[in-house]
């Protein structure tokens, strides 16, 4: 939406950068700004003035301080699979890539650890653990494209989080360079440390506003000997609900609880050469993986009794519960690739989630009406993705637009059951203007006040969440 | 080790304490000014002007309103079962005691939350969630004493850290007074809520120097159904070690592992009516807590096959599994009413405890020949208690001055090893000095960047940490 022409970087900063960074340090070819100075967000215009792709948290640190030193501002950029415009360039600002900053560490096996440096992408440092029977437990849909300091940036969420928390959880150490080019290592492999005020804490999840991370040390831990994967089709939302609430009682660990609708199973399998493994269509869908070492048969029994469930599948084998899990995580993409979704990552109570839904049902009767709404998310965590399809016949302005005033109604029924405007994908440029439903005034000062302190200048990802 | 005379409260400030609250807001009386003045640190003389005791968050704000104002001095406190010294009031501070702020909310069922304030006990959460087959995992010694938001601006660990993380991990929302007054909402009970800086770290672990917590929505989760407890004769912390690492492949979900030498299991037993369930004494002895819904039966023929451990009993039943418990629970206690021990709690990576425990006897040794060393904690966290008893012959004072300069080679293997000088005790007044060999230059400046910014005058807890 923005068509802002950038004003053109200072020429002493530009002297300088070339004096004093080897030669391939930044790249200003067209190519590189239309992708580097975007995410997966597809609302706004990129308009980067330049890429910088350091190598070492020192190059990180020299960068940072010339910019500062300039005012000139810094958009940190990770695997670009935000969902919220908070790695988007559109006011000429430059652009930090970590992308050759990959480098995975040494396994230590005993302690569960690894450091990594920000560039990592997610599912490499999956594959790395492996091979020591470990995993790092932060799992979502783009991990083959993000990476570990975005995902630390975004405090990233996923569909793991009800068994093992968000991303705050699973690191140890931190390297994180300030605004001013200092460098802050925070980089203990401990899970006990109080020490003070707990300064990483500061940098997960303000989406790159307060310092850029440059590394990360990794808690891991074993990968799950008996998980098993079922999915069950259901009648209605409330059914989801109400079949949550007896799963959370079942005899083993709850590791995902992933539902998704028809509209959401349709786009998919338009777009992906997957199949439904029911024979009729039903308008809810639960993906539930549970970790257990006994047998589950008189649980399933017991469970089919109580007529919540219409049908269900369990995988057999490693290759079955794959295709399973292929059908909730395809969604996303399929969407983008199939239509042009209006996204929206909220979250509530879990127990305001029934009557919540049902006012929905009535906003989107009168917001959208005949639109196609593509339901999905991590009901366990009270996160709903909402996801508007535009109308065929519709300009994407006029959708936009819509869209955009259509949200204030559901985000006050988000603020009146004490919700949140963004569950997981954070607020970056798309959900600024939201900001103000789910945090107080004297939060946003504090906020500001932290911004203030520790980026005088304003240079890092400037416009974001404030 | 203080004894300042403080200087008096400014005139000005009494008059409109007087004038603004209740009669019985505050207390001056020599009891008072004595036991809420310190914690259970007993290094330091308490010096405290006055006691507030608030019975709202409104109070809670005025006072320190009005404190700020006259520039004040302000130590929360809590259970005062602090190990730090870090809600002593050593320089005529006012203390504001959240005693009188103790009620506890309706538990949510279906979200797993309940509301608190701050000065709710520990154990009484504990029981008010039980009612509901849930628990706060938040568990600890000194939990019948400690209250709520002294865990939450402690970060307190404990006993099960290994299963459920620090404290930091079960606070969904927090209330918090800030130096100014301003009331701080952040009392959203969802689990996911990426919606800019998470403002609620700031204050978990801070110690009472950047904001007073006044309420809190913890997250419970199910009480489990099948914990199973075992106590370990071991013959050395290397086999402790090694043990340890066994166990982290067992098939179950470890929920404890506690160690403890026979020193202390000899205090224990002088001071409490309880008795070793092993007919010989063994040097070291490990208490582990696993949940399984499986026989253990094989497991445990296999454990023994690998002659690390000496003896060893599986608790047949609750009562016998709370024995066993009590053995380890009540070292920390049995320790201070049977003698003066010089504390440390130390965390170093699990990989490297091994190496440094043979450098810390050497250590030992040296700076300590024929002192009593007892030795306990949470190897799983590589978390270390070190307590060092005062000898029957040695004053106080003599005592006090040579570990302080014993402690400096001790922290200079903690440094070495990418260790903690404090674990879960915290820094307070008592650890301000050895700070430095956990956190860098940078680190402490940012600390006191947020320090500056958030308390520009410096009246809440003054002293502690930084």
């Amino acid at each position: 939406m923005s068509d802002n022409v950038p004003a053109p970087l200072p020429s002493a900063f530009l002297a300088a950068l070339r004096a004093q960074f080897r030669a391939d340090f930044f790249s200003e070819t067209p190519d590189d700004l239309a992708e580097y100075g975007r995410d997966w967000t597809r609302v706004y215009t990129p308009a980067a003035s330049l890429i910088a792709f350091p190598k070492t948290t020192a190059e990180v640190s020299a960068y940072l301080a010339l910019c500062n030193e300039y005012g000139v501002a810094v958009v940190p950029s990770g695997g670009r699979t935000g969902l919220s415009a908070g790695a988007v360039a559109t006011h000429g600002e430059t652009v930090l890539s970590l992308v050759k900053m990959r480098a995975l560490g040494e396994v230590d096996v005993v302690g569960r650890t690894v450091r990594v440096e920000a560039g990592a992408v997610t599912e490499q440092v999956h594959k790395h653990a492996e091979a020591y029977g470990l995993t790092w437990p932060v799992d979502f849909a783009s991990k083959g494209s993000s990476q570990v300091g975005g995902n630390i940036a975004t405090n990233a969420g996923g569909v793991k989080v009800i068994r093992y928390g968000l991303t705050r959880n699973w690191v140890l150490g931190l390297e994180v360079v300030l605004a001013d080019g200092r460098v802050l290592c925070m980089d203990h492999a401990l899970e006990k440390n109080n020490t003070g005020t707990d300064l990483r804490q500061l940098f997960i999840g303000s989406e790159g506003t307060l310092g850029i991370i440059t590394a990360a040390t990794l808690k891991l831990t074993r990968v799950p000997q008996s998980a098993r994967v079922f999915l069950f089709a259901l009648s209605s939302l409330a059914d989801v609900v109400a079949l949550f609430r007896v799963v959370c009682s079942g005899p083993f660990l709850l590791s995902a609880y992933e539902f998704f609708t028809q509209a959401c199973l349709e786009r998919l399998l338009s777009h992906r050469p997957l199949r439904s493994p029911f024979d009729a269509a039903h308008s809810h869908y639960v993906l539930v993986e549970v970790e257990a070492e006994t047998d589950l048969d008189d649980w399933l029994a017991s469970l089919f009794e109580l007529e919540l469930v219409r049908d269900g599948v369990m995988a057999a084998h490693g290759t079955q519960a794959a295709e399973l899990w292929a059908l909730r995580e395809g969604i996303s993409e399929s969407l983008s690739a199939t239509g042009f979704p209006h996204k929206n990552d909220i979250s509530l109570p879990v127990a305001a989630l029934e009557a919540f839904c049902a006012e929905l049902n009535t906003v989107f009767a009168s917001e959208y009406p005949g639109f196609e709404i593509c339901l999905f998310g991590h009901v366990g965590d009270g996160n709903l993705h909402v996801n508007v399809m535009k109308p065929a016949n519709m300009s994407r302005h006029d959708f936009l637009v819509h869209a955009k005033a259509s949200d204030k109604t559901m985000f006050a029924l988000v603020q009146k059951h004490k919700g949140s405007v963004s569950a997981e994908h954070g607020i970056g440029l798309l959900k600024r203007a939201a900001l103000h439903y789910t945090r107080s005034e004297t939060e946003l000062a504090v906020m500001r006040t932290l911004k203030a302190a520790l980026d005088p200048k304003g240079i890092l990802n400037p416009g974001k969440i404030l």
